[in-house]
């Protein structure tokens, strides 16, 4: 966490324990850095497990490792390294996951599969094996670590620690669901996103657990962008250890389900959110809703295509209420628009209506919106129903200064 | 050209006059500052012309009017507005564009759809019809300008002037094709550009001109990028006076269309590179060629996912060889790849093979490439025989400083 705190910044929550997780951290050494980069969970026998990752078609050697071991549905540990993302590294990077999870199972007595293992970090270097198994082994003689020291561990380029928790009621009884996430570049999940691990008492079988995620992870990571650039190693893994007591979900039918998905996708929601707010650079968190496309992934697409564009995110770092830009964007997405039924705000002050600029448009109030570190633009299509809601961050000089040099 | 030299500018070349086009500057004043803003051009009758034009679902009149006005294939005059792209401006923009045409017509005695008109700058604003009239009586009585006077006036952000000329052998007489282009931010073309304008006094039938314009447009302008955003307004004109007095060409079979469409695609190639080298910020001079890929059209999707990745452009600012930044772009392209047959060169040297870095590789001779103006990165999938190139340029301060505050 070597640069300034974004001034987007949210303080980390209290967070309660879930009964059924103990947290520890390492200090591997996985780079030249005086911090702890190894995070450990242990989960107890019984925790279901779902998870979603990249689709990206060079995706690390713990996804591939994470997606196998999901078929599966049983988690009784989480190994998390920082500094190093183990990507793009060969038969030496599969290696390396095979023998942490090895490892782990060996301390713990239970299968590798049993084992999930994320990284992140620098592409392109091999994780070392003996740095990650004297990390390991460290790591089951440390003292139980808190939330904030899982996340402070998990994170690279992150300014802040994000974490959220939240609760339901499911078959009578409270339960209680936290996330922690790690993220700030790289930063266009499109289905995954970053690292991100879930944890809850619930009980909840695995199969409806990830469709559960599936269904959480929809409208809140695959909604963020920080930057455009899609990761080798974005991973959301949910963990539910069952010792809440509940009766088991099973069934989106089963009682409490309804407020289980619910509370799930807030959690989601609060997290990608967060990840938003420590965005590269960040100066400005932009909320885009486009509402009258001809249906929701058009507007979604349209959407993304406003948070992506390079001068949309330049002129709201400038507070410049340039509106054209949003127009170049919305004319580029490929989607289904008509110039003459568009219609823009800024901050709910409409400042262009059928095609242009509306009469009398006064950029005053919009200019003092743009001040402000909350930016809302709503683009309306004007032809159908169809509506999204992304979130992302303005473009400015830090962004350039910390990617330009950021490995060196 | 209020910013400073980019330092990838190259001088302007001799460029020869064109039989049968006479050129002309004025102020029109659209906005306020203290230079020409209104280009236009003479055009003896015969002129064929071809044209491509944004694919923005949000065009210009102007893009509108040029595409009606292309249908008809004659050209007796081109005025070109900076300052204000007139686009998004609803029924008063049309009426601008058609005004023009009319006050041009007037003067000259043709068809308005003989005039075409192109206009670039700020978004929103209607194009004043009071001072575009004055500007056209203005420039029927100025003096004949050069290529230098023409492509300074049709400039917005440009930091210096743009054009290229060529000759080809065609029926035994020598025809010249010059260029003149203007552009360097919303620049991500995608099958037209900018505003370009090609002159040529070949004798080349209007329709044959559009196909070889759409040849040559594909190669080119089609394969650069600067940030990823298309404008409202791309367009490139191509005008054939026939003065050379070549037989006319008709068809790709006649003699010398060969050598005609290689000249006009290394003609658009020039100019699109000089695009990029006048990209907003640019200290970097960029080419990325994809080959190996499952066909020229993937080949080219991928090298544009590494043109626009904004942490692919940084890294290469910061003259960081951070090839994995190149497999994230590859990767999150969404076209077939595999993550262990890909190879990644910069500047000629390999640096990653069969998914994983180069043993012993050594970044010193990547480090001295990526200090240079021109930089080379090369990607094979191993895959198959399809292959690109595209031309783009870095990510720098100089792009945030010009686009947080250019229409302040």
């Amino acid at each position: 966490m070597s640069h300034s705190i974004s001034p987007l910044a949210s303080p980390f929550p209290d967070m309660p324990p879930i009964a059924g997780v103990r947290l520890a951290v390492a200090r591997a050494g996985y780079k030249a850095w005086d911090r702890t980069d190894l995070t450990y969970a242990a989960l107890e026998e019984g925790t279901t497990v779902a998870g979603v990752t990249t689709r990206s078609r060079c995706p690390s050697p713990e996804v591939e490792w994470c997606r196998a071991a999901l078929t599966l549905g049983q988690a009784r540990a989480l190994v998390v390294n920082a500094g190093n993302s183990n990507a793009f590294t060969g038969d030496r990077g599969r290696a390396a996951v095979e023998a942490i999870a090895a490892r782990v199972a060996g301390h713990v007595g239970c299968r590798p599969s049993d084992v999930f293992v994320s990284s992140t970090g620098v592409i392109g270097v091999p994780l070392p094996i003996d740095k990650a198994e004297a990390g390991i082994d460290a790591v089951m003689q440390a003292p139980a670590a808190d939330w904030l020291d899982a996340t402070q561990t998990i994170g690279t380029t992150d300014t802040f620690a994000k974490g959220a928790s939240t609760t339901a009621i499911v078959d009578g009884r409270t339960v209680t669901l936290v996330g922690i996430i790690k993220g700030s570049g790289m930063i266009a999940p499109d289905m995954a996103t970053m690292l991100g691990f879930l944890f809850t008492d619930a009980a909840v079988e695995a199969p409806l657990l990830q469709r559960m995620l599936d269904a959480a992870n929809a409208p809140t990571f695959s909604c963020i962008t920080v930057d455009g650039d899609t990761s080798t190693s974005d991973t959301v893994l949910a963990f539910a250890t069952g010792k809440a007591g509940n009766a088991p979900l099973a069934s989106f039918d089963d009682a409490g389900a309804d407020a289980f998905q619910a509370a799930l996708t807030d959690l989601c929601r609060q997290l990608a959110q967060l990840v938003v707010r420590d965005g590269e650079g960040a100066s400005k968190f932009i909320t885009v809703t486009v509402a009258g496309a001809e249906s929701d992934g058009s507007a979604h697409r349209i959407a993304m295509s406003i948070a992506n564009s390079p001068l949309v995110k330049t002129a709201i770092a400038g507070e410049d209420a340039n509106w054209g830009r949003i127009v170049m964007a919305v004319g580029k997405a490929g989607e289904p628009a008509e110039r003459d039924k568009l219609s823009i705000r800024f901050g709910g002050v409409q400042v262009a209506r059928d095609g242009l600029a509306v009469d009398g448009y006064d950029e005053a109030p919009v200019a003092a919106h743009l001040k402000g570190q909350a930016v809302e633009v709503d683009v309306d299509l004007g032809l159908s129903e169809g509506r999204a809601t992304v979130w992302t961050c303005d473009l400015t000089h830090g962004y350039i200064s910390i990617n330009a040099d950021y490995r060196s």
